[in-house]
């Protein structure tokens, strides 16, 4: 293995979160995505809307092994309702981010006992 | 005036609106801003986040006559209550866009009689 090998392999593969802004509404979170880079596997607990901010290509891969490839172009937002479950990897070649908009509900703050 | 006058003069100062998603619990608008084109003068009735899709500058000006400039930054966004009552002008010199995530709530959607 060459120094570059496993500097390559130390090379952290978890995409940076940013909390941006948080409320009893909403719960604002930026992503950015080296190329390779993967959210993690996570299930939405929320509705949520993403604004990519730049161009680019993730996969989300599912619990049941589906794959799903999307094309984000920025500044075209997509919603989303909960329940999703998936860990998203940004397959394209460059640095991708996008702003993840998360809406609370009262019965999301407040589950009924 | 020479034709090119004339064609700038007719020239539509309202920013483009563009809705890209509404559920019961969002609306998202996408905002198109040619450099000196304007929303209007407007109210808004719901709390909302704004993600910038490019770098850009905005003047807000609020009715009592106070402007806010404002620099916007692909990607860095900003959430603001209901409640806010102005016109928000491109006052850069290159097209600006940003996405406006409004947020619906129980109360904004049945006020009390």
């Amino acid at each position: 293995m060459t120094s570059q090998e496993a500097s390559t392999t130390m090379t952290d593969t978890t995409a940076r979160a940013t909390l941006q802004h948080e409320d009893e509404r909403v719960r604002v979170t930026r992503w950015d995505f080296e190329p390779g880079t993967r959210t993690g596997h996570h299930r939405h607990a929320l509705a949520y809307v993403v604004v990519p901010v730049v161009d680019g290509t993730i996969s989300a891969f599912a619990a049941d092994g589906t794959v799903t490839e999307s094309a984000l172009r920025a500044g075209v937002s997509y919603a989303r309702p909960a329940g999703g479950e998936h860990d998203v990897v940004n397959t394209g070649d460059a640095w991708l981010s996008f702003v993840e908009i998360e809406i609370k509900t009262d019965d999301e703050r407040a589950p009924a006992a």
